[in-house]
């Protein structure tokens, strides 16, 4: 192979799709180079919890057939051809066996496959397999008890971060070039901070969420992991819209988001809010976030003070709500109590807590998240985007019950959720794009948080910053 | 006056309308004729809690002047100009005490009016005064200790059924020609099925809850109580329509409801639930209504049977929900705990009860509401609307706690709920029509579930029904 390895392993999906259009490699070269790397370095940070090599394969030499059938110079409209993926194992795969890192579903083969992967197959990408991830999605580090924990390929004795751990960290260690993740309290965003990567919460509806196993539905939402925002853009656009089978998904245009980040940014609204977020930080943090704020000024931003009074209210709040409906979706599907042994005791305690929710307490809870999303569309009459770090410190060392801010002991869990939990409550679109190196050497993310699909908005200001930075060009040894 | 006074008390909004189009009363004079039935009458049945002689008064002058503009043989295009009415007391009204039927409301004096309220005075309508009810509308026999007991007026030692027990009585007595109740487990429908009126549960999101004081919200519905079905129509579309102040109510287009009743209906398929409606009945109610099916198929209805399995569950399902629903909006409005002294024991018991239900209780009853809705639709495939009694019993004796039906005891409560309250909990419109008198005198209703949005069908059927009967024109004597 004529280019260098690393030159493949981190590229993006853009670079990959022009190298694939100039046939300066083939789809199985490609498919290759990954299961090779996988094979290599997987066990470093147990990404994948199941390697789909010889479906890889197949699916590498049909795109290589699409790829002979399409003569001379056109132009390949279909980026994803070829391009090999991994999903979060929470996604149904048909045939394929799809855990959600739980014990409990140790052998469950979905017959059919969740719309986001199907989408993403018919789109020609290779999928190269399935992530590791926090039990049923239900916690934030993915360490997990039944497979094993996922590890930060930039220090592989702390965590990913969760729950989509192995999809950051397989992109940020060169096992696979994008990932589809789910978010119910961060999960897309908290790995995607801790590992390096640019993670995308849609607006709720945005993506269909058929064949995702479900943890909170009113907060559970499909998202893109990628290595640069132009990335996550093509595969939101490719995976949005709407799904006769999914009734919670909305008919809005899809639009091209893509296309969107061509479009130059002049002067833009950036909102800081006054409550939570920016107020208790890890101190690298602090320092690259404003310094990232620093640096969306100059890239014509106008930044604001804006006021969201029940944040505070609304993480208790959200908490309730999703331990319930957590609990409630356990219930249904028959799994707890019934199988309460094969469940990890922190997932058994929080399924536990979950029946002690009274309704009306879910229904106050309900009520402030009508307020709460009344307060940022108030605020989004002023901005165009809530600035904010992703989490309030990288990424802590695995096995760890908490985290020091400014000399205060505060839980990993409540600490990594916090900031990202306002956007599922109100189920508004957030990204998380990388936001430079502490000294230690560990990635942190910034957040942006935006209005009712109005992912674009999102996605072009990301990228504004995104471009000026060179960290992308930074990669883990493992 | 040259016209018998009975001929005015009880006649319909339509003949009314034509009498005052043709000038052969005023609404002055009608205005009179009722206040002063009120004032005769009111204390044998206490259907009234607020009589507004002033205020009626003054909108009959004004309703008197709007005729007076209208020169020459120009059809009366709006029926309602001039018309006495009431309306149930937890309906806003400006500047009027609306009680609620409760203790802790009875000095509250809104400072807007019900939207439903609001379109029945822009009509001209003319508010002879607000209904008496169930305390808070938490009830279904509108026995209520604050403001006294309402009293059927075809058995003065009967209840009239609730919680908007007032409003029916009003009507049957000839104490107003139509009111505007509320419906979240019957309260529309039971006391027109036991006073014969014509109660019309519109679908939810059809009308305008804005200014109603709340019950349980996901099952509350505003809607017109009268003395005929065009009656009925007449109101529901001047009340019906989407309303910026009530964000669940529907944008769907208002038909013309009273128009759709003068297309001839010729054959219609009627439903008959295997499951619930017809198992437990009195045999006078059971005699009753098994001759309105036969009515209804010599008018061109097809009957057959349909299968709606998750009716058993769903009957807790919706008590779990409304029982959360109402205690979390009594807290909410800083009612209870705070004021309980001021309840009655029997709201109080149960907003305690709604302090017990779990969250994951309350989502599993939102999941039978999804799978009850679902067998409803499906029947709807084969059937036009559902036909069932609307009460199993006629109406119990005031303070009694027990009916007894085919030798058991059940409870007066889940008896008279327990056929309307699936339409509440499905949202789906129904209307209760009456269905003739038992050898006792009593009235009995006919109650007909229709699809989505469909009130056209369900009029134009119990129109059809209610034409070839004369139980219009028997009046109770007080």
């Amino acid at each position: 192979m004529a280019i260098h390895e690393d030159n493949l392993a981190f590229a993006t999906i853009e670079e990959l799709a022009a190298l694939l259009a100039k046939r300066n490699i083939s789809p199985v070269e490609l498919t290759v180079l990954f299961l090779q790397r996988i094979d290599r370095q997987n066990s470093a940070v147990n990404a994948f919890l199941t390697v789909t090599a010889e479906l890889a394969l197949a699916a590498a030499r049909r795109a290589e057939k699409a790829f002979s059938r399409k003569r001379g110079a056109s132009r390949n409209r279909n980026p994803l051809l070829g391009i090999p993926v991994s999903l979060k194992d929470n996604l149904w795969t048909r045939g394929i066996r799809t855990t959600a890192g739980a014990k409990i579903l140790r052998d469950f083969v979905p017959t059919a496959d969740a719309t986001a992967a199907r989408k993403l197959f018919d789109a020609g990408a290779v999928l190269l397999g399935k992530t590791n991830m926090h039990e049923f999605a239900y916690g934030i580090t993915s360490s997990n008890p039944h497979y094993g924990d996922a590890r930060n390929p930039w220090a592989c004795d702390r965590i990913t971060g969760g729950s989509s751990g192995g999809s950051a960290a397989a992109i940020a260690a060169g096992l696979c070039v994008a990932s589809i993740g789910t978010d119910t309290g961060g999960s897309i965003r908290v790995p995607s901070a801790l590992c390096g990567t640019v993670g995308l919460k849609p607006t709720f509806g945005r993506v269909s969420v058929f064949g995702t196993v479900p943890l909170a539905p009113s907060f559970d939402h499909v998202g893109p992991i990628a290595r640069s925002v132009p990335d996550a853009a093509i595969l939101l656009g490719l995976i949005a819209g709407r799904d006769p089978l999914d009734p919670t998904s909305s008919a809005r245009r899809v639009e091209d988001f893509r296309g969107a980040l061509d479009k130059p940014l002049r002067k833009f609204r950036l909102g800081r809010p006054h409550e939570h977020y920016w107020k208790k930080l890890d101190s690298e943090v602090r320092r690259l976030a404003e310094a990232a704020v620093r640096d969306l000024e100059k890239h014509g931003a106008v930044v604001r003070e804006v006021s969201l009074p029940h944040l505070i209210d609304s993480l208790q709040a959200a908490t309730d709500i999703s331990l319930a409906e957590a609990t409630h979706g356990h219930q249904a599907a028959g799994f707890f109590p019934a199988d309460a042994a094969d469940y990890s005791k922190e997932v058994r305690q929080r399924l536990e807590a979950g029946e002690q929710i009274t309704a009306v307490k879910y229904l106050a809870g309900l009520d402030v998240r009508k307020r709460l999303l009344a307060e940022f569309d108030a605020a989004f009459q002023d901005v165009d985007a809530i600035v904010a770090p992703t989490a309030p410190v990288p990424a802590p060392l695995i096995g760890a019950d908490n985290v020091v801010i400014d000399g205060e002991e505060i839980g990993v869990r409540p600490a990594l959720v916090g900031m990202c939990r306002p956007a599922n409550f109100t189920g508004l679109p957030a990204i998380s794009v990388p936001c430079g190196f502490t000294r230690e050497g560990l990635p942190t993310g910034l957040q942006l948080i935006g209005r009712a699909f109005d992912e674009s908005t999102l996605l072009r200001i990301a990228h504004a910053y995104e471009r000026t930075h060179e960290w992308g060009q930074r990669h883990p040894r493992l």
